[in-house]
């Protein structure tokens, strides 16, 4: 059996909950969890904001923890390795995003916590492709937040090929841009955090910003016009969004990863005058995320983390439900 | 003195008009217009609709003519060669723009018809970098609309890194359209025309269209989600831009060079869902000019036109904005 913590109905507090996961499947790896971080997106599958939430539901897609067990088909892990888990848990590996190398885009992917039960538990399984390793380094109590949080803003500046050469900004200071500003900073490139929360502006230089401008006044916004190649937004609030686009240098990049829910009303001509993009960007390959960690191991990145007890889920969900988390929470596994 | 046509005022009927353009500047050319190609901004200049047009004002941004004479620093020019010029006449050659390959969009740079006379003339002057030589077999009579219309859809397929396996859309079958077609068909892409009136699929499918979607039929868009690398917008009307989305795979772009003035309410989620861009173009650099003119002789691209006199322009600008040009028009210099 595996003992989990677990939500019966939308909203619902998260209460014991054991279940029987059966045979493990011949690819599939079992993972004694030692950490799990929260992310948001576990708040709105709790709440079934995005109408798909299978219950009982077992948040946690954040996962560390030691393979206990492995499919009789798994090649590539060991029974005791370290491992983290993030939002992917299987993928087809045939279809062509597969075989293209964005089996993250896998239309036959599986989602930890989507119709599977996460990692708010004290095992958690998944295939042995999204079961990746933990290099030296990298501290297995803080990495879980690495595999969604930290790929989430990793990814886009892989795939959009920033350069280290490039001016770049984060906009909103949190879970996801904690991890922006770090990446960004040991990337090369010059950073700039774009903030509301002026408290914030001493902990972002700390992170490896460079400048601080305001992501609420339009005179500072409009002094930085034209200076940007990348800016990646990690909130999911409505934001001026075409000043954004001109605070961008020709050619550049305004990437979304914050869920924002209203239309963001984009001008054509703020994307034609200096060929300009609005992108998006949705966590990232098994084989990125383990470019990232070793990036993360050589350059000293970790996150930022607050720690409860797993025992304590509801009331680490109430303090990142204030906005109070600085700047992810880890739950460590606390079933004896 | 430089014979032409112009406007006094916004709105006004193209005159005789002209002026004495002063002596050669040093870097300048001075090239006979043997014909000039008529792009939409041209009405819009003519109507001042963004508010920068200086009256008297000369249309023309699409020339085509023979060097009649060039400045004494000219060095990659000679009397009699066959020319074209676009939108931009001058760049400054020292910003980072134009060192980086990107001179269309130097901050420095002057239209051909911004503050300057343009192409509806005997005779039309700009610096010798934007004076781009006619390879053998671009018919010089149909040349013109490729430096802009032409210019404006062959620049995102080169800067978007459009590959010839993609599948690929047009959407708007028109003066922009009908280069878009011939060119993804050409690039070896599978393409699909995104058209409204039906009388236009026939031809869509002579220009090199595989394929004719409704572009106002919700089901037909639905049946073809996700299934394009790289769509591009040539319309200048507000469409279901989210639905179009949907239509892209993952990593696809949905590029936008029709100048819609209502905001595009973009869903930040249709981004995020599959890595996906919203981007826009701009005409194009000297250099993607003279690839694109390299393009068009090696696979016989040109110019589907409708021919006015030049001193008829007034009837031309009645004809575009009825909306009947198919597909681009040309003025023929007349002045004798």
């Amino acid at each position: 059996m595996i003992r989990a913590y677990a939500a019966t109905e939308a909203g619902a507090k998260l209460e014991r909950f054991e279940f029987d996961p059966g045979p493990l499947a011949h690819g599939d790896v079992e993972i004694d969890v030692i950490a799990c971080g929260i992310c948001h997106s576990d708040l709105s599958m709790r709440n079934n904001d995005w109408g798909f939430t299978a219950f009982p539901f077992v948040p946690g897609h954040e996962v560390v923890g030691k393979i206990s067990a492995v499919g009789d088909q798994v090649t590539n892990l060991t029974v005791g390795q370290t491992v983290g888990l993030g939002w992917v848990a299987t993928s087809c590996g045939t279809c062509a995003e597969c075989l293209g190398g964005d089996n993250h885009h896998c239309a036959n992917s599986v989602g930890t916590i989507v119709g599977r039960h996460g990692g708010f538990a004290d095992k958690v399984r998944c295939s042995a492709t999204w079961a990746i390793p933990l290099p030296d380094g990298v501290d297995a109590k803080k990495a879980g937040p690495l595999f969604c949080g930290g790929l989430t803003v990793f990814n886009p500046i892989v795939e959009y090929d920033v350069k280290p050469t490039d001016r770049v900004g984060v906009i909103g200071i949190g879970g996801l841009g904690h991890f922006a500003l770090q990446f960004l900073n040991k990337w090369g490139c010059e950073v700039t955090a774009f903030t509301s929360t002026g408290a914030k502006a001493d902990e972002a230089r700390k992170m490896g910003a460079h400048n601080i401008v305001n992501s609420r006044d339009a005179d500072e916004l409009d002094a930085v016009a034209g200076t940007f190649d990348f800016i990646i937004s990690t909130v999911n609030v409505d934001l001026e969004w075409n000043r954004y686009l001109a605070a961008l240098a020709p050619k550049g990049n305004l990437c979304v990863v914050g869920a924002v829910l209203e239309p963001m009303p984009i001008s054509a001509f703020s994307l034609i005058m200096g060929r300009k993009s609005v992108t998006g960007s949705q966590v990232g390959s098994a084989l990125t995320t383990m470019k990232m960690l070793d990036f993360c191991a050589r350059h000293g990145i970790e996150t930022v983390t607050e720690t409860f007890p797993l025992s304590e889920a509801n009331e680490a969900f109430a303090h990142l439900e204030a906005g109070k988390a600085r700047y992810r929470i880890v739950l460590e596994n606390d079933f004896t």
